[in-house]
């Protein structure tokens, strides 16, 4: 089962990174040891193999997870304590956390596979629970990221479905997370070549 | 905000019924008040109507979610308990549930309106998060609703989606989930003109 959240991460001089994962968690649910799937170019995977632990949250802020998604300035960063068991940060508005080590990197491929054991855990709030305007946020945010692969056209279509969903169903939040996706989107996104009009 | 998840409330004869319903919950996510809209032709609504309470859960149990949604039978029921505040049953499994009564009706329209107060609230697990097979099989439940309204070939292409998602990162109960809405669509839905062979 994979479940999505996010993953800090502190660079060997102590800078803090926050990205969006999302683990293959095992079927009877535990996080006791869950596997990451962080690409060779990442921050989250550098950090890692240069001998750094890391969090793993649970959480229903899809802002949060919508800004990182798409790498957007957090200003201001968002308000983390120190972890009990590694050499990291907690996000602290996350619903629960897994303070984590990696125990085996395979790094062959360029999306690498990182085996971590959890070494402490935490919980802080519940999570809210199924709202549909949340997850047609997650789903903007990972359509977000593939603006290389796949026509401008259809992603507008799912996002004016999205948008649909957040409007009757969510809140606040939801509509800035949507709108900073879409426009993201949009300028991520290459021109539709212009039709000229023919010279005369 | 919207909160998808399920109603208990009981029969004046003391039969048990689970709806799924998406009740309207404050900006501040507080449950201290909430409104329901069921049909008038939907049991909530006439166990409601007949002087009973009801206790709303929020769950990720997409395969209780899926199975009510649809009419299937609860075979074994699910397990639960009794309510504290009032009469009512609380949903084993669930992971919080808020006991409730009514205290304003509005029915002059069929889909009604019933503002609630949580005299009790309780919660017995963690909600596991953003696992988007969950949320497309609640997106596929709400949509098998709707084979009345909408073209078969349009959903079963929304459901096309909704499997992809559910194998690459759902378990066997979302699974088992989604195929029973597919199943459930199938079965409801008109089936195609055909065509027949012109005769010669």
């Amino acid at each position: 089962m994979i479940l999505e959240g996010l993953v800090t991460t502190l660079s060997p001089e102590g800078e803090l990174n926050i990205a969006p994962m999302g683990p293959k968690i095992p079927a009877d649910l535990s996080l006791g040891t869950f596997v990451l799937r962080p690409y060779r170019s990442s921050t989250t995977y550098r950090n890692l193999k240069a001998g750094g632990s890391g969090v793993f949250h649970i959480t229903d802020d899809v802002l949060l997870l919508a800004r990182t998604a798409i790498g957007a300035a957090l200003d201001p960063p968002p308000a983390t304590t120190p972890a009990r068991a590694v050499l990291g940060r907690v996000l602290a508005d996350a619903c629960r956390y897994y303070e984590f080590r990696p125990i085996v990197v395979d790094d062959i491929d360029e999306r690498t596979t990182v085996l971590v054991e959890t070494l402490a855990e935490g919980r802080i709030r519940d999570f809210l629970g199924f709202n549909r305007a949340k997850h047609a946020v997650v789903e903007a945010a990972i359509l977000a990221t593939r603006t290389a692969f796949l026509p401008l056209s259809e992603i507008l279509e799912e996002f004016q479905k999205f948008s649909v969903i957040v409007d009757k169903t969510g809140g606040p939040a939801e509509r800035e997370a949507l709108d900073l996706l879409l426009d993201h989107v949009r300028r991520s996104s290459r021109p539709p070549l212009e039709s000229k009009a023919p010279s005369s």
